[in-house]
């Protein structure tokens, strides 16, 4: 059930809509996995005191042509419930939105109403360019529209202003407005975000000293990029969990992609394997299933949450089963495990605001090497395509950069969950990891407050 | 003679392509003034270890559109003389290039040549895009073509891209582009500007902390934006350097637009304005004589360097005709002994790609809002249009920001001097500011090698 969880540096994707095997593999960064929901989750205290704003986007932060001045409505959330207000300099503390609309994410992030209160803090939820109600392209209304974001990401000149440049940007002009509005010139701010939202946050930190004071970047893969982390980090650490929650379950898994492909080969060998996984549609390609199955223990490890832990929970499924003759039954029974109660698996990747949007940054900017090359991965081999090695291994081992840039390590862990709402059910390591988080943020305050005494008051 | 000269922070401009009195004033920060040669100067060692190379430059650093892939040569020197090679990690220093061709640049520039073999250091200057040979318009092979300045700002999208964002993300490109080709991963880079260049080495420090170990940001205005300096910071110090001059010669250039005002608008009192300056053509306005004596007063004081100090030159020339009845003819003793020798004045600005190319960035982006409203200036009053008064004076005071952040002090000084060639005439002040930055460049790559023994060697 443990797991190596490296909070600020940690290999967190899983794939969608993309055939498992392939080389452009498209890593997905969401908070939660949406694919399971949790009810136990203690609801977010999302009272009236939310409030919701659009703000006049500048499209093009970085340069002087004609387009560049347009602007569109950006949406972002205040909840003023909180906030010690301007007068006593009380902090801003700023959601920077990711890869989805926001709405969902203001719901979970408990990190937020849980240390509101104690920080006297605004709380502040910006939503990214392009998704949601914050998308150039003509919004419906619904921030969920799956046509707005295929419109833009067609669009060959609005899609060059879908990056990450400009997202901060965004972020930076939105909330030197809001200490103008709120003249809150003297509220320090802390930037938080999670997965592809806390590369923004360490980002931000770094390109816009002067407007966030720190930053809290929960579960971001920073390093994960060309030359810095080894291409098979993020699966090398998925096989990790599965064969710490059970030997026999990671053999069974190992050992299974091969019986997938024979008997794919074989005459009627898709309706056999679409029988035996209950598939809602007939299988059309072996790839379907190999990709569906790939998504689950990539998911299931990367949001291996307590009290759960659904790679214990899929494990139990197969060892349950250690009887059955076929391997693919075994399988099965780890699917149902961590899914049951269903009449059939949908094997098709859903398409959503995400995985379109996501796409492009993936395509365009967002280039995450993962492969698959070693042999004791209980996948299959799929080398990512890069001309050279990649060297510096050291760099999987977390540590303090500077002083000033800390690292919070767990030795468990799950996707982002530090930031998430709290449960009743919440092990030590967790409750500790947030008060450890909570406490550095506190030292920067107090420190920033001891410093705005001395110097300016 | 005495002035206060604000290292990093000082109001620095000339004006030039745009008439006096106008509210879209357009200061220029070139390293030297043009305007007036100085054969005194050492030469600097540009030896055959000189070499140029173009880099293939992306267009646009920021964002993903078609266009943005576009490419033009820029034109970077490197200086291999000194330098201690990759091996030992020897330190690069690095000009980045500011509004204008870099080639005379790096004739005077003796703050490098100077100190490169005491640092080991390996010499580059990079030109700014848009100027000299780094125009994407097709060059002539004429880096001081303006034709080709011309054709770039009159393109509406091609001029989009010419800003100091771009700029920098330019510099940062190359530099890890020869880092790489050097094999010099471990060779620090200190980035060195001056004037408009130093205020990019300031933000690039800024922006790109790890490329740049530290930054040299000579005669930089970095705070003369909006909101954070007076708009009359400029010209008080240009007033206060003739009065500390020569209170009379303050007192009779305060007078004289008045004169000039009232002889203008005598019937044929350009004719006779004409006369008196020596013009090179007829004055078709009075507008001419006073942009060219504002620039000529103003540029003084800017370049106010030793021996020979132009500020007390025009006041010596001013004061020794104070028998002159006509106060014009006593102004005009000023700009002979200023410019000796001439048979002329020409008194319209020269268009250069300087003018051209620094009035579009000042247009779009370097909006520094100097004005003159003080009733003790010795310019008439010229306020600067704009809604909120700029209550920020503690600015003007240079402190050091932080244990970082240095602020080089002097109470004499000359615009961009300490990086400049060294001459055998520098009084004790200039020596020992150039010593001052040296000694803290020294200690931030001992710092630098010191932590490089400890934790990778």
């Amino acid at each position: 059930m443990k797991l190596v969880f490296l909070w600020l540096l940690l290999f967190v994707f899983t794939f969608s809509a993309t055939t498992f095997g392939a080389l452009n593999k498209t890593p997905r960064l969401s908070l939660i996995n949406r694919s399971l929901k949790d009810p136990n989750a203690v609801s977010a205290t999302v009272s009236k005191d939310l409030q919701v704003f659009f703000y006049n986007q500048t499209l093009d932060h970085f340069n002087f042509n004609p387009e560049s001045y347009a602007t569109f409505p950006q949406r972002y959330f205040i909840n003023f419930k909180w906030w010690g207000g301007a007068k006593t300099h009380a902090p801003i503390i700023v959601y920077l939105g990711a890869e989805g609309p926001i709405d969902r994410d203001i719901e979970i992030l408990g990190f937020f109403t849980e240390n509101a209160p104690g920080f006297n803090a605004l709380l502040v939820y910006i939503e990214h360019r392009f998704y949601g109600e914050s998308n150039p392209v003509e919004s419906s209304g619904d921030p969920d529209s799956v046509e707005a974001m295929a419109k833009s990401v067609k669009n060959e000149t609005l899609r060059g202003y879908f990056n990450s440049a400009q997202a901060l940007a965004d972020y930076a002009e939105i909330l030197v407005h809001l200490k103008k509005k709120l003249h809150a010139h003297k509220s320090p701010i802390i930037v938080v975000g999670g997965s592809y939202g806390g590369m923004l946050a360490s980002w931000f930190r770094l390109k816009y000293p002067h407007i966030a004071l720190g930053a809290l970047a929960s579960s971001a893969p920073i390093l994960y990029f060309n030359n810095l982390t080894p291409q098979d980090g993020y699966y090398s650490i998925v096989t990790k969990d599965f064969k710490e929650a059970s030997v026999n379950c990671y053999n069974t898994i190992k050992k299974s992609w091969n019986e997938i492909d024979r008997v794919a080969s074989m005459p009627e060998g898709l309706a056999i394997l679409s029988q035996k996984f209950k598939t809602c549609s007939p299988l059309k390609d072996s790839f379907e299933l190999t990709d569906f199955l790939n998504s689950m223990y990539a998911g299931a490890a990367q949001y291996n949450a307590p009290p759960k832990y659904p790679t214990t929970r899929i494990c139990n499924g197969i060892d349950e089963a250690s009887n059955a003759p076929d391997i693919l039954d075994r399988i099965f029974a780890g699917v149902v495990a961590y899914q049951p109660n269903k009449t059939c698996y949908n094997m098709t990747s859903e398409v959503s605001q995400t995985s379109i949007g996501w796409q492009w940054q993936v395509c365009s900017e967002m280039v995450i090497p993962i492969g698959i090359t070693s042999n004791v991965s209980m996948f299959p081999s799929s080398p990512y395509n890069v001309q050279e090695f990649i060297d510096d291994c050291k760099k999987m081992v977390l540590e303090d950069i500077s002083n000033s840039i800390l690292a919070v390590k767990t030795t468990e862990g799950s996707h982002c969950l530090d930031i998430l709402n709290s449960k009743k059910t919440d092990p030590d390591w967790l409750i500790k990891q947030r008060t450890e988080e909570v406490n550095i943020i506190s030292r920067w305050l107090r420190k920033y407050y001891r410093n705005l005494g001395v110097s300016k008051e």
